[in-house]
């Protein structure tokens, strides 16, 4: 039987599955369980994650969910994904346009073994880079995600989901977002790290934290900016991500850029009756 | 160079990782990193962490931070650990006073393999195992562990650490606390689960998920009953992981116990100058 993938695009842990197996050329069958429309909760769904969340997925007769779980998983189990921890090296040399020769010119003589052995067959993991690619995963839950995900629930998706925005929860939010980009900007992109940890492709680390970070699109824009904005590393980061996984990523995110136009627009309608209705004569007046 | 383990036993992720060297024989060093005189903010420790967070490891010129990836490594790193996962095999069976013929005999023949090959020598880590127990590792971050460190925080140790108590804060952590402890038993202690998943051995999350709710300790007793009193599998679980990892579990509690005592007889002389004040003659009245 096929992988079967349960995802909402909406959510960031789903896209991140998704885009791993795209990448990866993993064949699955991907499963939408609209969260708008409850799917999440329903009987049927909860036999396969009793939890009542997304992403989860089913391999066989293995039920498994939690996204960095999935993802740990997916890296061990289908041959096709290089050291179990990083996404598949061949997608990303084309990708950036690099020729095999070329890339390994650029390399230091230590990393020549990684290279060789990521691209003709699988070697044995490493196991510290493995280690270090599990601790950002482990800080993301607490920090990044926890900042990121209650910050745009409490400023733009709450009322979509049947709850209402918290500017307070937001605020609280946002300092956690802040100091989470930060740490994530001096510690793990310092120097001219194109990847986390200074790793020359990207890892399941990459793709968990940058689809968390990209969904902000659905917040205003000025609120964007004025959290991104002061972290350059973050956004040429991103861009790197999105480059490397191209075109799955842009693909998978496309869900998330309708849902951000049909906000915007919401909004501008909002101010621009607002302004309307500030400009009529008080009759009271 | 020995293994240095950097932790401050007040912390439920230190003890985690303390008990889990001292149960399966690792060497170690264990340093202090003192909360209270905020050491864990000092430029010598961020050197070591600049998270700034205990638990943290040095093992030769290989620094690593997050409990769950310490455990995880320690896991693959330490041949002693059996299966990468899971607790030795061999004290377990020695501090439940089995036999190993005995407990051969308890097992369906399904698990014959298992019990063999952990006893006998290491076996290939079980892909399916090891992402069932990733998937709690990672359920946890979000749901007991922010649900009872919370609480805890806002509801006693926070004044030690210069924080105020916030009885709204710790109501809405005691949600997410409660709403954890249900799942846990009803989905991972189900039927007569003696571990986390109806494994017959407890593994790095039954450590790590037991070790946060022992930090209930020193809350008031009422508060404790309140939340643990209606999970009998939950209390029985702690018992059987404290047993399996005697007497290393009670010996590296015991500083916790030490607050408790302190905290307590502190609340109860509150408590006798409140009464003593509310009987005193009112001069106003």
């Amino acid at each position: 039987m096929m992988l079967r993938v349960y995802a909402d695009r909406m959510s960031q842990p789903s896209r991140a599955i998704v885009i791993f197996c795209k990448v990866n050329g993993i064949d699955f069958e991907e499963v939408r369980i609209d969260i708008v429309k409850r799917q999440h909760l329903s009987p049927e769904f909860k036999e396969i994650n009793p939890m009542g969340q997304v992403p989860a997925i089913v391999d066989g007769r293995f039920k498994l969910f939690e996204s960095h779980a999935i993802l740990s998983y997916l890296s061990c189990a289908f041959p096709g994904v290089p050291d179990h921890c990083f996404l598949r090296l061949s997608s990303f040399v084309e990708n950036n346009g690099y020729t095999l020769s070329g890339l390994l010119d650029t390399l230091e003589a230590d990393k020549f073994y990684l290279v060789t052995h990521v691209l003709y067959g699988r070697y044995p993991a490493d196991l510290f880079t493995r280690a270090k690619i599990q601790s950002i995963l482990d800080w993301h839950h607490s920090n990044l995600r926890r900042g990121a995900s209650t910050f745009v629930l409490n400023r733009a998706l709450g009322p979509g989901l049947g709850l209402p925005l918290n500017p307070q929860a937001a605020n609280e939010a946002e300092k956690i977002l802040r100091a989470s980009l930060s740490k994530i900007e001096s510690l793990w992109l310092k120097g001219n790290a194109k990847f986390l940890s200074g790793n020359f492709q990207p890892s399941i680390a990459d793709l968990s934290l940058v689809c968390e970070i990209m969904q902000l699109e659905v917040v205003d824009e000025k609120d964007r900016d004025r959290i991104l904005g002061p972290h350059p590393r973050i956004l040429q980061w991103i861009e790197n991500v999105k480059s490397a996984t191209s075109p799955h990523f842009e693909e998978v995110h496309g869900f998330l850029y309708k849902v951000k136009a049909r906000l915007h627009s919401r909004l501008a309608n909002t101010k621009r009756n607002d302004t309307q209705l500030s400009m009529k004569p008080n009759p009271k007046l």
